[in-house]
């Protein structure tokens, strides 16, 4: 295929130095989301097994994250002062401003489980919450992984997907909510590992929130276009009510 | 004072509605700032009071913060594009971008609270628990009223003040967060007050964290400098274990 018609080549600006820069940026986000998402997977699994060993190692990994998003803030705004970017490339490099905002939160939310690991480490944690748990981590990670694929080929259908499939994270948090509260209830043994447990839900649910910021950062940046903030509202256990007698 | 001597005019620059798109930036962004503050300090009384009605305001209030971060986030694209601002105007304009994405966050915390203010409606609520929400609102509130003085008047300092606060708020939190599993476990009626209330806390220690953000912003726009990513880390309640028999 002749240059000329690979659209994403955008072969307007004819500085192959500045096209690098710019493709620096987008694998520098691929490295970073492919670190975020790692470090989401093995704080699960640390949850899951008690291993201590493994969530010491998410909560140092956040380093990577934190330094990957003040690395891609500096070379972006650098871009912008130095080269004077058209629109298209423009909301590029805004899109990875954000994007890596939004993946050093979710290293942050993968850090949060690790912590808590240690601290519902010997307590008694029902089996079957921990199953719910892993249940919803699948979900989020999907939509990470799946986002980041929109990023990486520039899919605005993609992240419009991802964006849409939002509730169902949202659906099994909340049941996943109530259920937990049945067993504080049931058990005052049970409230410190569930509370914790309750908090790593919210971190899984909260990841998969972010991944729907990203996927509405890809859609921005491959169309031009700001979906309207109204998309289907996240957590709706603000408004759950349970009772001892479980009404 | 003679004008050139004034270096906040920044008096490179000579297109005056430049510098009134620029004006109108930072204008809309002490305009969102006060909006979100008092949503925040609406949903504490709304949460003291009971207040339904008020939570409500507070909950259709948010769309106001959404809708400022959306107009302030296309217009800084659209100066970039159109002005080719050089290196300390593109820091306001990229600070510009950040500082609206966290008072956008605080926006949702303060819903997420008034939403909670219908949950426990009618269930009981330790005063005592209420009290210590309310003080680490307090503080939270300074934060964020002190981080948008520093940023409507640029000034270095008071951002650096603000960063180095934010350990205050951990600590309150944390204890909270105690009382919080202590109640729960005396008497399971307290559980589905209690958790909400936890994430009241929660939410509130997060408004702080949000302002801790701006002041990073604040500090990058006036210094140029990115503050180092070692801050204070937040919420210690991670590994705070609690048993029923209060050890």
């Amino acid at each position: 295929m002749p240059e000329q018609t690979n659209v994403s080549s955008k072969a307007a600006h004819t500085v192959s130095a500045y096209d690098e820069e710019l493709q620096f940026l987008m694998r520098r986000i691929a490295e970073m989301g492919g670190v975020a998402e790692r470090m989401v997977e093995e704080s699960i699994t640390a949850l899951m097994n008690s291993d201590v060993g493994l969530s010491q190692k998410v909560i140092s990994d956040d380093l990577l994250v934190d330094e990957a998003e003040r690395q891609i803030g500096e070379k972006a705004v650098s871009i912008i002062a130095r080269r004077q970017p058209m629109a298209s490339d423009l909301r590029d490099i805004i899109a990875s401003i954000r994007i890596a905002a939004d993946l050093e939160r979710i290293g942050d939310m993968a850090k949060n489980i690790a912590k808590r690991v240690i601290a519902v480490e010997g307590l008694a944690q029902p089996k079957k919450l921990l199953r719910g748990l892993e249940h919803l981590s699948e979900l989020a990670l999907t939509q990470l992984k799946e986002v980041l694929d929109a990023c990486a080929t520039r899919s605005a259908e993609l992240a419009k997907a991802v964006r849409e499939r939002d509730e169902e994270i949202d659906a099994i948090y909340t049941s996943l909510f109530r259920e937990l509260l049945t067993y504080m209830m049931e058990d005052p043994r049970n409230i410190t590992a569930c509370t914790h447990l309750l908090f790593c839900a919210k971190n899984i649910e909260r990841i998969g929130d972010h991944a729907t910021n990203i996927a509405e950062s890809v859609y921005y940046m491959t169309t031009g276009i700001q979906p309207e903030n109204e998309r289907p509202q996240g957590d709706e256990t603000s408004s759950v009510a349970v009772t001892v007698d479980g009404k």
